[in-house]
Parts: C-alpha cells; structure tokens; sequence
C-alpha cells in the first residue's frame, strides 16, 4: 500500500507487455498514460494523474522503430519532470543503439553515448538496463546505473534441455569469447570459437573452429539477433563439423529484416534444433517463429524495481547472487 | 575559395533538394555525408572526408518523420562535434515540434523545449530557424539563434497575384490574428477574422466573421499547413460569405492525412483559387497537388549562411530589411 | 503540524502584505528575514531562524524597482541554498521583464530567458507564477514550472457587475485577442477587437473596431495595466463608438508613470466606469485610484502552496478545473 | 584598424566617462549601445550596430544603484550572447557586493559568488577586476579572470606629495594590515596598525596605535571608501597621537551616505591634509569634495584591453612589472 | 536506531582513528570500506554493503601524501554515487591545497577551487571543512558548505594553561593578524605581531615586534603548522625581546620536512614551552614530539554530523555559539 | 615559424623524455614549465611564459605514481585555462586507471570515467590518448577525443624479426582475443588463444591452448604489461606446448612489483626470446631489462600533433591509414 503511494510504474509502447507481466509481479497497477501520434508524425505523451511528488517508474525498449521509442521516452521523461516528479527512473528492457559505442573509423557518432545524454538532459535520474550490449557504456551515464543479465535465465533454460554432460559453449565470433567463457564457467563448460572473417556489416563469412565440438551438442549465446545471418551461417558450419544438436539463443531477440523467414527455414532444416529468446522485446510474443522458446525475465524486472522502491537494505548485487546461485545448485544435482 | 576552405555544407535526409539549391546560391558544393540504415532501424550518419577544425553548416527539416528526421540530425551533430568541428551551425527550414511550446493543461511535455535542449546537448551551437511557430521559443536556446520569416516571400508571390486594391487578409482563427496583422501592415491591407471553435486538436467549427469580406479577394496566410482541415473549412465559409478569390498560403506545406486529396478537391471545387506553399520541406515538389505554387526560399537561406560564413560586418537584420524594403517599394509602384 | 515543521514561508519586500494573507489562508506563519540595504545600495537577506532540510517557499513580486526586488530574490534563494534549505520554491505573483520574451529585432536581449537563467542559477528548485505574459515562458525554466491565471477571478467579479446579457468582451489590440477569446467561452460572450496600430511602444493610436459594441456593456481584460495609455485610449474610442458602459481589468496593476492620474480622470470623465485589478502587487491597497476594485487572489496562492505542501494527490489541475467549473455553473445560473 | 575591425567596446551607464578615457588611449571609438529604461523599471540594452563575430569588450562598474547597475550588465552580456558575439570580456573597474564573499554567521549568502555566477551565466567568457576585495574571489569564476590594483598608482601620487622620509603606512583597522604590508615594501616604508573595535557594522571604536607615529606623516590607503565613517575616526585618533599631516586614499570612492559632507568637514578641520581617490567610479568627477586629487586609471584599463586585444605576446604580468618597476626607480631616486 | 538506518559513516585512510573516535561519540558504528591500492599504484574504493538511498557521510583529510589521499577521496565519492546514495557529505578535518586559492602572480593554478570542483564533479552533495585556510573559499562550491573552527579548542587550552593575566596574542606574521585579533576578543587578551619579510616560500627572516611583549606569556595560534620555520624563528626573537613564556599551538599538524626534529629542539630549547594541537590528522598521534599537547575535536565533528543526520532544528550556528559562550563564561570565573 | 607563434607544447614530469622526442620531430621547442613541490606535498605547475590566446598542447603520462601524476596534470590545466589559452590538448600517450572503465561487482566506481571527467571539469578541451584499454571509453568523454594505436609500430618490430612464414599470434586470456584477432589480419596470421582461469586479480591458473602452435614462433602482443604475471606464465606454457621461439610485447611497459626481475629471468630462461614495449613511458629507458627492444612512437605522436596544429585538411585517419598500409606493403614483399 505504501509502495503505491509513493511510486507509480508506467510502460510505453514498446513494453506494454512486459510492462504487465512486471507490475503483477510486484503487485501493484500500472499508471494511465495518455500517448498521442499527431497527423504530421509528433509524438505526446502525458500521465493521465497526477505524479506530483511521486518516484516514477518507466518501461521502454529503445527497439525498432528505434528512433519512435526512444523519443517517445525522452517526451515522457520531459513531461513527468515538468509534472514535478520527484524521481525519474528508466527501465530499458533494451537500450538501442548500445552497439555504436565507440568510434571505430574516423567521425563516426558514438551514438550510444549520445542516447545517455538525451536520456539524462530530459531528465532521467536512475537507469537500469539489461545486457547492456558493452558494460563499459555504463560510464557513459553521470546518473547512477544498474546493469543486470538476462543472459542466465536463458543459458539456464537452455542448459535444461542441453544437460551439461556432452556440451560445449560456441561463441560465434571473436566478439564474443568473452561472454561465452564467463557463463561456460557457471557450469563448467568447454568453449570453442568460430573464427570467421566479417568483410562488411550483416555479412558474415565463417572459416574455421578453435576447440573440439564433433559429436557435442552446442549452446550458441549472444546478447541480441539482429538479422541473425552470422548465428545461422555459424550454425551451419558447425553442424557441418559434426555437432549433434544446436541450442541457439539471446536475450534480446530483434529478428531485422528476414530473420524470422531464416530462422523458420533454419529450424526446419535443423541447423538449429532449438532457439531461446527472452521476451525484452514484446514482439517476441508475435513474431511467428515456430517452436520459440521464450524466457520470461518479467521476475528479474520486478525483483530489480522492488529494490528501488524498497526502503530496506535490498540490493542489485544480492539478485545476482540469487541468479547465480541457482545456477551452481542446479549445476551439482544434475551431474 | 577562402570560404569553402573554413566551412562546409552538409545538407541531410529531409533536405536534399532545399540544400542543393542553396549550395548553388552560395557558389559552393554540399560536402558528403553518409548515412545508414541498419537492418534494426539505428541509423548512422558521418562526414565522408575530414572536417577538423571546420565551421559546420548542416540543413535539415524536421518533418514526417519527425523522430526519424530528428534523430538523423542529432546523430550527424553529436558525429560532427566527435570529429572537432570548430562550430556546427544548425539550419531547420522547419523545426518539428514548434507546437508544443507550453503546457495547455496539467503534466503535458513541453516539447519544443525538449528538442531545443536535445540539440544544445548533442553539440550544436548555433541554431537557425525559418518561420518558428512562436518567437518566444527562440529563449528555449542558450546558444544563439536566428528566426527568418518566409512568409514575407510567400505574401509577395500571393499579392502580385491578387493585387492590393480589393483585397484583405483573413485569419483563419484568432491565434493567428497577430500574424496576419503584421503581414497587413506590409502591403497597408485590412483585416478580417474567422470566428471560429476549435472542440479537438486536428477538427475544427467555424462560426462567424469579423471584419468585411464580400465582395473582396482574401487572402489566407499561415505559418504551417498540417492536415488543412480548418484551412479549408475556412474558405468554404468565405465563399458563403462573399468573397470573390480565395489566395491561401504558408510557409510549411505538411501536407498531413489526407491533406493532399481534400486541397485537390478545394482547389477543383474552387472554394481555394490558388495556393502557396514555399520549399522549406522537400515534398512540396512530390505532393501531387494540382496548380500549387512553390515559392522557392533558398535564396533567403543562402543570403543566412553568406552572414554567418562571412567576415565582414553583414547582418541579419540587412536581410529583414531587403525582404520588407522591396515590398514597400513594390507597393507604391502597384498602386 | 506537521506542513509547519517541514516548510518554511518567507515574503520579501515587495510581497509582504499578500504574503500576509497567503500565510492566513495556510494556517502557518510568515517566517521571520532579515533584509539589509547597505549605505553603499547592495542588498543582504538572510533566514533569521535555522531552515536546514526545510522546504523553503518564498513570495516576492519582481515589480517596481524591479532590478531591486529582483535582486533581493536571487540574493535570498542563494542564502537558503547555502543554509542547506531542501528545496526553494519561488512564488512570482509577477514576474518582471515577462514581456521582453523575444528578439523583435536583431541584437535585442531575451530578458524574460535571462532572469529564468538567473533564478535557476541562484538556486531555485521549483518555480510558479500568476499570470505569466505568454505562457510559451514556461519553457524557459529546466525546473518544473506552474503557472496559473488569476484572470478568472478578475473576471468573475467583472462578470457579476456586468451581466452577461448584453456584454462583450473587447480586446484593445490584436496582441490580446487570444485571451479575450480564450475567456469569452467561459461565460459564452462575444468578442470584439480593436484594430489600432502602435508606431513606438507605449503610444497608441487606435482606429476601429472589428465586431459589435454599439449600446453594449464591453469588459476589456488584460494581463497587466502598465502605464495604461492604450486601455484609455481605448475606452475612449469604445465610447464614441456607443458603447453603454465600460468595465476594464487586469491581474497586474503596475500603473507605471502618470498611470494613476490618468485613470482617476477616466473613471470621473466615465470613459471607465469601474476598473479592477488584483493583489498580486501590494501597491494596488495604496495607490489612491478611487473606485479601484481590488480582487483578492490570496486563496488562489494558499491553494497552489498546499499543493506542494501536502503529501496527498492534490494537483493544480484541481485548483483550475474548481476555478473555471465555478464560473460554469455561474454563468447557468444567471442566465 | 584591424583592432578596431575584431574588437568592439562598450561602456554601460555608470562608466560613460571612465569609458570614453579608455577608448582615448586604445585610439579606438567606443561602440553604440541603445540604453532604455521602460515606465515600468525593466532595463534594455543593445548594440546598435551588428557585433556577429566579433570580440567585445564591456566597462561597467556596479556600483550605487549597484542592483541597477548589475542587472544593466547582465541584460547587456545576454544580448551580446545572443547578438552571436565571439566573446565577451567585462571589465569591471569596481565590482559591487565584492565584500560578501563569505559567511561570518549562518544562513548568510555570498553575494559575490552569486555575482560570478550570474555574470557567467548571462554569458561573459573573460572578467578583469580593479582592486577585487580579496583575491580570493578570482577562485569563484569559472572563465579566465584577471585582477589588477589600481592602488599602486594612488599610492605614487601620495608619496610623492609625503615623501618617503619621514612617513609611515597606517593600517585604519586589522583586516588591511596584509594590504598596507604589502604596500609599504614597494617604498621601504614602516607599518603602524590602528586597534579598534567594530561592534556594528559601518560603526566604529578606535582605541590604540600599534607601532610608531607621532611627529610622522601617515599615509592610510584602503580599497575602497564607503561611508568613511572609519577612516575618518582613524585619522581624527592619528592626529591625537601627534601624527603630524595625513594622506588618506583608496582605489573606489563610493563615498555613500554623507561621507561627502563629513570628508570636507575632515579636510577643512585638517583631520585629513589630502585625499585621494581613483576614477574607477565616473561620480568622483561630480562629488563636491572640495581638493580632491583624482587619481586616473584609465591608462591602466587600456594596457589591460590591449593585451586582450593583442595578436602578440603581451602579458597581464608585465603590466604590473611596470607599475612596479616604475616606483621603484623612483624610490631610489628620492631617498 | 533510526539514526543508523538512514545514515551510514566511513572513515577513509588518512582519518581512521579520528572517525572511530567521532563513530563512538555519535554512537553509531563505522561502515566497512574497501580500499585496494594496486600493483600499478591505482586505488579502488568501494563500500562493502550496499548503501542505496542512503546518506552517506565520508571522513578524509587530504593531508600528505595529499595527492594520494585527495584522489582516494574522489574515487569513493564517484563510488558512492554510482552505488545510488541518497546524499553524499564529505567531512574534511583538513583541507589540502586550502594555501593556493588565488593567483599572487600570473599563470598560477588556483588549486583550492580546483578541489572544490573536483569534489563537486566526482558527486559530493555537502561540505563540511575544520579551519579552513581562508573563509572566502567557501564561495568556492555551489553546494552547501560549513566551516568551524577548532581553533577555539586549541586556545582554549593554551588558556586554562597560561592563564590570561599576564598573556599576549603574538600574530607571527601579518598574513595572520585577523585570525589573533579575533581570538584575542574571546578573553580579551592584547596582541602584538612579528613584523618580519619572507622572501621566499617556506623562508622567513624576522625583524621587529609591533605591540609590548616583555615579561609576558605569549600565545601563537595558528591555522596549520607545516614546515614550522616561520613560527620556531619567531619564538627565538620572542624570547630575545624578553618574553617570559611560550605556548605554541594550530588546529593543523603537518610537521612537513625537518618539523619534528626542529620542534622537539625548540622545545628541549625552550624557545617554545608547550605546543598544541588538535587531531585534524591522523598522524599527530605518532609524529614523536616530545610533550605535545593534542587536543581531542572529535566531538565538534560529532556535533556538526549531529546535526546533519538529525530531523529536528539543530543549526551549526548552536554550535559555534556553545564553543564560544563556554570560553565567555571561563573568562570570567578565571579573573 | 607560424606554428610556434600560435600553439605551445608543454611535457610534465611523466613524459619529459618523450616529450623531447616529440618535439624535436615537430622542428619546435618545449616550452618551459615549471613544477614544484611544496613541502606539505602539494604540487604547483605553471606556465613560465605568457600562454594568453595560445593554443596549448600538453603531454603527460599518468602512469605509476598515478595520483600524483594526474593532480599534477589536472593543476597544470587549471593554470593554463585561467591563465586565458584558446584550447588546451591533452596527450595522455599512457590512460592510468583505463581499467577501471565498469562496475563488475556492485559499489564499485568507475574511475576511468571519473578521470575523464576531473580533466574536462579541469579544463581540457582535446583529448588523445595512445592505446586506450578499451575503445569505448572513447565515449566516457564530452569533448572530442583521438585515440591511436602504438601497437601497430610494436607488431611490426616483432613481425620484421619473427617473420610471417611460420609464426601464430596468441592471445594470453580470453579478454584480448579480440585485439589479437584484428592484428593477426594485417599479416593474414593464424590465432591461438591460451584459455585460463584467473581465480584473483593479479593471478593467473593456465590450463588449455585452443588452436595450433606447436613448433611454431608466437607472438604475444598486448596492451599493457603491468605485473607481466599472467604473460611471463602464459609463455612458459607456451614453450611446454613445443612453441619454438617466443615474441613478447605491449605498448605500456608499467612493470610493476617484481616484473623487472620476473622478465629478466624469464629472458635468461628463454620463455620468452625477446621482448617489445613502446616508449609510452619514459621508464622503459631505466627499468634494466637486458636486451629490451624499445619501440619509439614520438613520430606517431608528433604526426598526430601536426593534425591538431595544422590549418589544411589533414586527419588522423590518413594516419591510421599510413600506418597499416606501411605493414601491407611489407607483408607481400616478405612472403
């Protein structure tokens, strides 16, 4: 009762789903709020009741239409400001743009670094945000920021079915050694790596693996598909390699262009004989992918925002430990 | 030659009609810029060559799609600052948002400050607008700004057309009485005012004139034309009452909804006698409307740069005087 | 009780006697200030009591001498921002330089933007201010701003003298005609102009009138009296024109220059027949026009500050929608 | 003429004549400002010719009406700001509310760092100050500062009219013991510091004379005289204690209250022989205070302006080197 | 209880044993802190439990090595604020680079308000600094700063040890004078001050005594005690002029260079017959100087965090007024 | 002669040797700058010579002892921005706390962005920065910032002796895969990574090498070596694995702890056959490690320097580009 009185949750577009699943976790409605698309294209949005005083809470996925979501949120950061909330917190699900963090050829935009200004100039006073696509983006924020991984809850179903006995953790590219090897120690995996050349962006051309994977199942895992060319391509040279079964899966499942007329192809052709998705994105819920396991994460989100809105001595770091935890107990009684 | 050596000309997505023609006028090319489209809907934008230690000057309207065509700006700003660009110039032939300059009722955004705080932050600092729905938004900057008047251009082509002996100009609503009173002064016009309610944003009811009207040619002139629906409510209403030629005119041709076919219909069914649109926004030239005369302003944004990239003692105040100073004169030789 | 030990209210100089009434309709005390000018003209104010973690709200109209009254503020926001005050909420009954709003011309300052800049810098935290000249000036403030209109009230006492059978509501020039407008729905009146042109500031030379008067009672309202010339001149044009009797009001009464003389003759002469203005400058009590109906908006304030005050859902939505609903069923009522 | 092409100067209402002497030494005019003061109190200042790109430069010392005379800068500075100046240094020969530059007991304000503030935030990039109280508020700007003592040049008058031989420094209270120090090292001259009692402010108690000056000539020098209410007792103690004539100074003569009348009834009682005051406020040429010797700086102004103006490798330091130098050459020549 | 669940304290390296004594007096514990220093000399900061939404007040003089426990200092405050504290109060006993807080000639840093920026940009909320070098510093921040002096302790018993018959306040140079004037006030006691030249930073050359000092007690108070040369030098001229008794003291104990060596010398000497200080750092507890005083201010830090963490109406003001009053009423009695 | 007239180089205690170098490539000389410390341990730097309007490029590395050599960089700015430069440039050829760049763990700090931070609150307009640990801390910076790589010049002195024939680049840990990977394909070289388990920091447990390396050379190229711990035991499994000869090297050469005597013997035991490291820090030319091959990079920093100084189009990109194509050439000619 005390929570409501003092907080009021609200989802945008892009997370009215997630948003639901959230609040009934934590027991509490969300708020009304009023969001507009005039004729010529503008954006208004405005919380029907008053918030005055209040520690507001916001959900939104900065995903495609990424420019309409996010300036969506950056017009609801403004008029809750204005509206005289006493704190603005932004819940982004997933944070676009997170991949142009860094310039890599000459005058590029760090784009990444731009979106956490606007984020904060409108008005934000607390960001969370999981997977984060480099942790590094966290200093990107003067305002504090908690980072937090979908990443187990997937691994986690995935590991389920995969069993831990004859199964080795890929990583799709050199990108992503880092990741695979930090969860392939949560259940003591072997890790091998496909060494590929990307001679331009969304093409992928794949050559070669580093490590043993004939005759293992494998767990491919990244932070997000996006057209997903490179897990399928790499999903193929490995079955091509001998491994028996592919559990593909991401935390944030964007499926751009024809992603999901490839990953329907792929699965039927049983280059990947299943794929996990964590729902950070509602349209996971519409997508059509036959056989899509999606992984709930709406717990991980209320567990988040119950720290924030709780007076007691909670903390971000003992949701980790629980997450990992788990892991570890599990890991034991199944072998 | 000294001039394209300090500065450089970038013209984006929604102006690469307007910015060419403006080049031209400025005896100087549009530099290079590129800009993707990621298969996720990011979108990247980068000066092609070096522009260290150059002035920059980028135009870009902010139109449909507004958030797309904002953030492609904000993007190419936050690029160009990475890149040490010595100053950025910011050039809106149209500044989206410009409505929502206040709040009309509780908790609503204050957008118009909002994008005006977004592009001081991405790194812009200076700032030109043509036509700015209020003048009081040129104080959301702290980075100076410019505001130019194109409707003293599309008034000139209108007047030479319906002549100033029979003829007055009408608001179509009281919010924009002051304008048309200003412009009447120009050409030493009277006055008449729809008297109208307005029960919903976007619908409009037209009751009652003030002012005299039959008989005469009116003319209809607003800063922006959005959907058109009071527009063209409004000139029905005139026709009822009397007036002989309807000549309707803006600076913004937007164009919303289904816009185009209800001006197709006036324009046939002749309650508008002709219509004027100037070229702030590419699409005027795509609309497909019947008879529609563009009034080209890139030679007033050109006449803008020339004050900016020059070093001697020009102003802007000498291009209000140019603008105000040949219709006076006009004037008198009309009589 | 409790509203005592957590706010503090102060009133400056120049809005003592209407911080008087505030404090009376809130039940709380003024509290005590020192304010020194010095024998060399500088100014120092400081809390006499301790306000460390107190909610500071401060009354002060920056009125005549308005550079001093001004400065006093910003001297008393810095000392309760150094005293480790909470958070200062400035209460402008009027703000000083609301017109300069905007470059008219080229090279003019927007001092309307530059005393917002300097409040926040000082340290204000919050901001509300009655009758604000254009309300686009909110979005000069980055802190949350409420602006709120004692023009209903001022009107509503016009209203009851002037029926509403036979009246209409004029605006003395175009600049006004909006609010005119906007406050003639409230009671369903009519609304006429007058179409003047001002060829330096403060003359006016007024012309015609757009719209019926002749045998009618006219209200003409505004947002200020300044040194009123315009309103008399055109009172008395409103009376040549037939006009039966003339009721003129304003929420601010700053009666600049021989302002006061020149109403006392036009309220003998009966160019005005009864003149109101509000309290939201303490001077209006000692003025010495004769006639002058005084509307007092101290419950309005006492309403917004128990907003702030209160840990309820109260908003100032609430405080308008009582204010106009009452005019509503007034007007009923009368009919 | 390439100064004058990259430069501009202004001077605001209280350093009219301090400005023209100024612009006499920098053989350059001083530029056009449009000063208005409206019925209601509100100040306007603009340039009236365009600044764009330029450098400018702005004489204006806050002192009484200090709050008008501040908030005349200010508005000043914004315009320039908005006016796309390159820069904007102001030179302020006396900066008011210089002596609130700390809290001696709670809850007071620091006005002079409020004053910084405000000046930075209205937009200046560069401050020069005369004689600043203490040197420690340079610390409270953010842009480039410099400061510079005039005393030096009333110092030089005073002695040459004492000599140096048989003349002492005396300090009128503890708080410019440091500055008399410092001063008497540049001629080698002995220190005597008068112990009083300030129980008030601008009320003093002389009591004692720590080290020697009966049968001396006293030299006592201040930053500033404002009420003189405790030089004036100093000097009546000092001839008491046998001192034989008396040179008093100081850099600014604010001169407040009726220091005009109680410094020619010291001077004609012979209490003080002669004073001296620097032209850092234009009203020391209109006081009425019959003998005294006006100390022009205007020389000093303009060598500052010249290396802020310069291309080459002029330094602030040099110009005090000078002053320095300059006495003590001639310190050697007059023993 | 409550006290402790809203607040949390650390204590940081160079300050540990003055916050546990300041813990014992405020009845709470201190919070555990990690600090690593790593192999390559970098230092990590972080607190052990999680201190979300708390008030955190943080313990550190930044004395040598300064730049080490300075940075120490910054990288927990940036800690504690990405760890999302309510409030972040940093309690300085001393104050490093408190010296260099003007530019006495030209180029030179002003390092003071530099760590006053630092402080504010790494995240500190509110200051609160024991004697700081120069009071106008405190304009230095923009957040809320307090400055007490334990300076009065020190006195206090020098006092109870030399009585104040017979005693002198001796200011050892003129940059001091104020600071013994004012002290000398409490008990009424004469000063006299050492006039001497330093021609070089850390040299001094002593010459002359202003005020009688023969036969007396003398007592030197300062702020700071660094090398200690200035003031060793002026107790042997002391002596020489026939001072009967020494006593010695500061609120800062730096004891730089040679300092303990020379003191203990001195003391042995008896040039100085007893020194005082108070325990600002940490290190007076082990610096070996035989028979020094040290006198225990952890209770005034008690006082001032008191009346931080407290809801009720405390003020820093009561503070100062109990160290004084209980020196006024001493005064008497010792008479 | 025009570049030194506008722009002055300054090389702090870190860097002087580099800074040398630097200067000599660059035809100009080191301006004089000087640096003390006092005896409480404070640092003072200031410029020696006037620095007014000059366009300032300062080097320093902030490398071991860190704190001291980023106050001393941060006070040096101060100096130079008060001391009224047009740009000041920082060169940081080493980034000490690079590491520091995200929270792993809950309350930690991010120091890497709290350094970006201190020196742009400092004053620093322009950044460059020689192989920052990772790229996106790029973004941790609101001012433009150039980074470059040295590692290039490094591998190619390995390549020139290792030859490309049969040489494979390891990675040490799965945390530089990546940047082993983007090297290997400048000389199309096969990769190996060493896959380990690092319990603690600063520990390392090898197990495993993915990919061949069997009786070929290796290359191990890394951004730093600070204790050399895990390097010195990677290569000793190397050579257990039958590699034949060993490359070892890295940009920063930080040496910390025992790596001096660690390297020496791992030379002498011939794990490792050579060993590589820029001159980033001026130690490298006295650590005493027999038979260090020390790779100068003062032309690469000077090339950069030239961009920054230059007026023509110049960019680090064509240095990038200079760079790796100097390498492709050199690779064909060898095979």
């Amino acid at each position: 009762m005390e929570k409501q009185k003092r907080n009021v949750l609200f989802a945008l577009s892009a997370s009215k789903e997630l948003g639901k699943r959230v609040a009934r976790h934590l027991n509490m409605p969300l708020s009304d709020v009023e969001i507009k698309h005039f004729a010529d294209g503008e954006t208004m949005v405005k919380a029907v009741n008053s918030i005055r005083n209040k520690h507001v809470f916001v959900i939104q996925s900065t995903s495609k239409p990424v420019n309409e979501n996010l300036m969506e949120l950056l017009v609801a950061i403004d008029s809750f400001r204005r509206a005289s909330a006493k704190s603005i917190t932004v819940l982004l699900p997933y944070y676009g743009y997170a991949r142009q963090d860094r310039k890599t050829i000459g005058r590029e935009p760090i784009t990444c670094k731009l979106v956490a200004d606007l984020l904060e100039k409108a008005g934000a006073t607390r960001i969370a945000i999981i997977d984060l696509h480099s942790t590094q983006a966290q200093g990107f924020f003067d305002v504090p920021v908690d980072t937090c991984s979908a990443s187990y809850a997937v691994l986690d179903a995935m590991v389920r079915e995969a069993g831990t006995k004859n199964t080795v953790i890929v990583s799709p590219d050199y990108g992503s050694v880092k990741r695979a090897r930090d969860l392939s120690l949560l259940y003591n995996l072997p890790v091998a790596i496909l060494d590929k050349r990307r001679p331009e962006p969304n093409k992928a051309e794949i050559s070669n693996v580093l490590g043993y994977v004939r005759g293992k199942n494998a767990i491919i895992i990244d932070d997000m598909i996006d057209t997903g060319g490179t897990l399928i391509a790499a999903c193929k040279i490995l079955k091509q390699k001998g491994v028996k079964r592919i559990f593909a899966g991401a935390t944030h499942g964007l499926f751009s262009r024809d992603a999901v007329a490839n990953f329907n192809k792929a699965l039927k052709d049983k280059y990947i004989d299943k794929l996990y998705i964590s729902n950070t994105l509602d349209q996971v819920y519409t997508l059509g992918i036959e056989g899509l396991k999606i992984v709930d994460i709406s717990s991980l989100l209320a567990d988040i925002l119950d720290v924030y809105m709780s007076d007691s001595n909670k903390s971000i770091t003992q949701i980790y430990k629980k997450l990992t935890h788990a892991k570890q107990k599990r890991r034991k009684s199944w072998k």
